[in-house]
């Protein structure tokens, strides 16, 4: 009987590999160095070790395991399994669904690190129990994915929910995409950062001038005691995500909005201002209807989301 | 065997039913005026005339009818087939689809116009082909409705795609709706009408003052024979429209993206700029792949897009 599932979370320092039942509880779990720099061969091959091992250390057997999923960095093509290129992995155009499948004999499922998150919430996280869920992950980059009427959307070109990239600010700060105003450019950690580095270079009056590294933590920790300038910053950024979201909300109607990534961490103060701008720029219905929750998921997100992927996409198959 | 739909087109001044076959292709059609004032029961009737003359016009039985299709002004329940209110029928929390259904013994839908006019496209105007299809209309407000992986998309609360409400303009013009910056209150052929008369309310010299009333039209027109006045409302208009394509196209990455409504009419410079605006502010890939095309459908689109709502719901059923 298949009973189990195996999710790989491929990032460009660890790999996380899991195997799981079908309900999501992991049984045997493996973590070991990327060593990107090895190449792809070398990479490929640890991946595959993970994979036995998990199955091994889990007493199971090959004919047990129902699918395999992956979470990657992107751009990469789903459908096809190839990861194009990514910064941090050695893989260029690199086939990474067919081995594992001739290793494995079984499914292997190949998605970026946002469909992938958005995928384990929907199932086992903040999602769980909704049919259409938005997830948005806002830390150095903001981007997401959605889960609509229980699917993953992936678009024409496999390139959906590029939320980072939505024109929100259009007289606003350059993003490193090259466009004016992206939400990526106004409201990620890094354009918080920049605003308070900027604050330190101009001649305001700002508490950050204490610190010999500003990071968005910073920006929050003073903004929380008191300090106007990071106020401001901090009111800016989190304004234009909440209109970000806000159009999310009118595009999708969704059931849930799920923020995830470092600035969510930054709690009650960013989905307080989300919400009020939800309100006031969403239609009653719908402001009233949704739920704007932070992601339910902890650091093992990566590899349960990979787990949630296998069992979604394998579904009645 | 059942070979043919009957669609609906139910609009505040008339009904326009048309009996179709499986592939769009009208067998027999009839119009007659709605006459909203006279109320919720002889309006239902007279769409139950209507239905009854089109299936006897085209020498069709009943058994031969696979179901009806009905579009309407909203806002309305699909799943539940229930009008809740419009400024322009006599419904009030009316179920519409029971006594249809009662009466013709078939499977009967209601949807929105703007979801009926984006179905129509996909499947039988210049989304003919494609799989995801996103569906703007510009003309007195801004609406529009996706089909996506060939279904359409309605979300949690039937509201999605209440595009028209995106907000484009964070510090923008108030909207109808009460929010600041939708592309409604920036684009929209209401819109474009409200800066022209403002402009000739104010000192501004401009060849609009040559006309009693300024529409849209006006301005476009005066846009054309070079007015600077209205050049910059024209350009503004457009690029703000262009913006909420943009946010489209990085948010759907679909395949087409249709625009049909009177201000689409204005032809080129409305498809120029947007094309412009997109090409400047999506990832390469996306703006490459993505078609933006005007409405294929004519003056019937309203009923060719109930007869595809009727097609596309019965499917595999």
């Amino acid at each position: 009987m298949q009973k189990y599932v195996v999710g790989v979370d491929l990032g460009g320092t660890k790999i996380s590999t899991a195997l799981s039942d079908l309900n999501g509880e992991v049984i045997s779990q493996t973590t070991v160095p990327t060593k990107a720099n090895e190449g792809e061969i070398p990479v490929l091959n640890r991946i595959i070790e993970s994979v036995e091992k998990v199955i091994k250390d889990g007493s199971a057997t090959y004919d047990e395991v129902k699918a395999i999923g992956i979470g990657s960095p992107g751009p990469l093509d789903a459908e096809k399994g190839v990861i194009i290129h990514t910064p941090n992995l050695p893989f260029n155009n690199f086939n990474l669904v067919e081995p594992l499948n001739k290793k494995f004999g079984v499914p292997v499922y190949l998605d970026n690190d946002a469909n992938v998150a958005a995928i384990g919430e929907y199932m086992f996280g903040a999602g769980r129990g909704t049919k259409h869920v938005v997830f948005f992950t806002v830390s150095t980059g903001v981007g997401g994915g959605a889960v609509l009427d229980g699917k993953i959307y992936r678009g024409h070109t496999s390139n959906a929910l590029e939320i980072g990239h939505m024109t929100v600010a259009p007289d606003g700060p350059r993003c490193n995409c090259g466009n004016i105003g992206c939400v990526e450019a106004t409201s990620s950690g890094t354009a918080i950062a920049k605003r308070g580095q900027e604050a330190i270079a101009s001649k305001v009056e700002t508490s950050l001038r204490k610190y010999e590294k500003v990071t968005s933590y910073e920006v929050f920790t003073e903004a929380a005691a008191g300090d106007p300038v990071c106020k401001d910053i901090i009111d800016n950024a989190l304004n234009y995500l909440g209109i970000a979201i806000a159009n999310a909300v009118s595009i999708f109607d969704p059931e849930v909005i799920i923020i995830g990534g470092g600035v969510s961490k930054a709690g009650e103060i960013v989905f307080d201002t989300v919400r009020k701008v939800v309100d006031k720029r969403c239609f009653k219905s719908m402001a009233e209807s949704v739920k704007i929750v932070p992601a339910g998921l902890g650091t093992d997100a990566g590899v349960i989301g990979a787990v949630a992927l296998a069992i979604l996409e394998s579904q009645d198959k």
